[in-house]
């Protein structure tokens, strides 16, 4: 451990620049690198958001993923690029870490919420001081924008992600009093089937890009088509039995 | 509907005032009114978090809880007392509303998740507009102040009431890849039994005012004693086959 180096993961919520935390700004502007996410070839979403937080003159360090949707999960060629690009990427934050700087490592989201920085603080976390500014999901800024409330008193909530088969979906719908599911995209179809299945259709709300300004947020069974981008998330509020 | 009169759901976050969000601090710069939820005879938690953010001047509505834990929560005289309570509350901000007047309400955590304006928001969305200011969530501040990534990638998260009965809990624990429970206060020794029988009692971390200096942050196995709080929280990390 060396003096002064820190690494900091910053949650710069959902997507509005103003639904970032005091101290996620704050620690923005004492940090001396910032890191963050981005598609290979594509703009780093979390950047963006944060970008008139960033410290003139701090060190920028892209982290550029190596393979995304090209190899399947399970396959040992994406286990083994993206095991290799996560030490690679904590490789070089820690130089900078044993050199005594403030690394901050700006993250969609919630930084240990279904997050990449988990992967960096799970390598680095050992090795050098931490901190994390939590910051509002990606969800919550989805039923805001939908103004749906989600769960109340003894609701049992779920998240799920839509890349479970559909007699799983089903059966965790119908055992949950409200959820989440995530990863929406080309999962859409079978996804609606498990709805209807568990009864719980009716209820669901579709939202792509919540928190921007060209939301689309409808209820499911209303929507006519299946195209859905990755990330659109679709919301199955509880609280069926309001006072 | 009448000019200008709007509801503004403003989440505060899980304690430490840093962690509102840059909108809610604007959002309650603006606000004619400000209402917030409190125990009968106790200050309101969610006042006290905003407190250097309110305007001069703004009108107060403390809206004091009529009983907590007095009644059972399945007992008609609970719903009767908590019914009439928000809908007292809903027509004393309604008034403030019809007289062209924003009216802010400010909510611990996520003001949709879990929370007390949800009431106030079923009984007002239909007669007056309405906006959400999303908040980082309770559960948010205390994994993030155990630095204890909870999920990732495709897990299945849940939250569970600790109200549960033993074998529902364990049926739940042992069904999700990563749960956060809440309500823990007397349930605990429950609890403890139902991570035991589901796998998950050596990976369980028992949290205690999560965001705040004296923060009590424990692995529950080395938990001596079954003391807690009703607003403890155990968490159970996900992400167990990290690459």
């Amino acid at each position: 451990m060396s003096g002064g180096g820190k690494l900091i993961g910053i949650g710069v919520g959902p997507g509005d620049p103003e639904l970032m935390t005091l101290k996620a700004t704050r620690a923005l502007a004492q940090a001396d690198a910032v890191a963050f996410f981005a598609k290979a070839g594509k703009a780093s979403h979390s950047r963006a958001i944060a970008a008139q937080y960033l410290r003139a003159g701090a060190i920028e360090l892209p982290l550029s993923y190596p393979v995304t949707t090209e190899l399947p999960k399970c396959s040992a060629g994406y286990r083994d690029a993206i095991g290799g690009f996560y030490d690679g990427a904590a490789a070089a934050i820690a130089a900078h870490l044993a050199a005594g700087r403030v690394v901050a490592v700006i993250c969609e989201g919630d930084p240990l919420f279904y997050g990449s920085y988990m992967h960096l603080h799970a390598r680095l976390a050992p090795r050098f001081p931490t901190e994390i500014v939590a910051g509002v999901s990606g969800m919550a800024g989805c039923w805001s924008a939908a103004g749906m409330p989600i769960a109340q008193g003894d609701d049992v909530f779920t998240v799920l992600p839509a890349t479970l088969s559909e007699a799983e979906l089903a059966r965790r719908l119908a055992d949950a009093d409200a959820a989440v599911v995530m990863k929406v995209g080309r999962h859409l179809p079978k996804l609606r089937r498990a709805l209807a299945a568990s009864g719980r259709l009716a209820r669901a709300i579709y939202v792509e890009r919540g928190t921007m300004a060209d939301a689309k947020i409808t209820p499911l069974a209303a929507k006519p088509d299946d195209a859905a981008p990755y990330f659109a998330v679709v919301l199955v509020p509880g609280w069926e039995q309001r006072p």
